[in-house]
């Protein structure tokens, strides 16, 4: 049983920019000698978030839009009165999508759905250079 | 330490069908031969997804009545247009809840709360054939 | 490879209570003789959820907020005509949110952002007290 720890560098556009990270992730479990485990996909920081989507261009849009509905931007938050960056919308969506998502494979291949793709959102207000840890655990 | 990949099968109806599978969980962790550890609960494909809550008539309206209030259907979505199959809804559904739930076990017994069930929660519009996957780790 | 099943007790006021328990996970991680690997922080119970947020006073009155927008208390659940206890919208926010989180980490520290705290949410109506599971992997 190994632990390996990867990480996937994206430069990332902020307010609800998707990246596609399957083949970052993919290409680190294969290059891991790790046969079969799981693979944790974490993302530092708080105003961003993993999860899997079909990633094609209509739901790059309406992802953008149903977290514009759950939680605006041009309203004001409390947080923003903390620190007055203005990314308040950015910090309640990050918590409710979540940072850390799990993905089992088995003989060096993730079990993922066929139109399924491990997809990094950064919901900042800015451009970020993000750092996503993947660490794979198995035999 | 160990792996086993596990396998759970359901037949589901769509539009927010809720399934309870602890039990399903509970007897591949009791059948693996691992005593400590945890059980990755995966859910592939883009449409579907993995949580917990109490498993009871109520509740199994008032779910669906939330993802029905944070995104509808009967609107159009992006992704519509993109394969006129009508589940955009589905998608962002699944991508908002998430694909992966993450239980430990103790002495082989799922350390869940007493009224506290794993459920897989289809948001597909049509019926599906469902494949879950239970990946049990540990020694 | 080991895996170290630990326990985090905390009195929570419920209604959208934050509690702050990075510093004690990150103890049990220090104290587990394992070096590397995954923490799963689990909370048993179906009206609470485990996240990660910037725990500072402005979120914790956003967070609340937003899930008082997505499911309001002061409105009648299917859940409330089963039970009569009246938190059909503890159930639902708690649903929604996720009962686990996965933390990797690395020579002892957990890979957390610098801004990034991992919190408990107890959405029931009255207070509880909860025990969190860290279990903890890896070698």
């Amino acid at each position: 049983m190994k632990v390996q720890t990867r990480y996937i560098h994206r430069k990332t556009k902020g307010i609800c920019d998707i990246h596609d990270i399957t083949k970052d992730v993919e290409n680190e479990v294969a290059t891991s000698g790790i046969i079969n485990g799981t693979v944790t996909v974490f993302v530092p920081g708080s105003t961003a978030g993993i999860t899997t989507v079909e990633f094609e261009p209509g739901l790059k849009k309406d992802l953008p839009e149903l977290f514009e509905k759950l939680a605006p931007t041009g309203v004001t938050y409390h947080h923003d009165a903390t620190w007055g960056d203005g990314n308040g919308f950015s910090h309640v969506r990050a918590a409710l999508l979540g940072a850390s998502l799990v993905v089992p494979f088995n003989n060096g291949t993730l079990l993922l759905g066929t139109w399924q793709q491990i997809v990094l959102i950064d919901f900042d207000n800015r451009a970020r250079q993000r750092k996503v840890i993947a660490q794979i655990m198995g035999d």
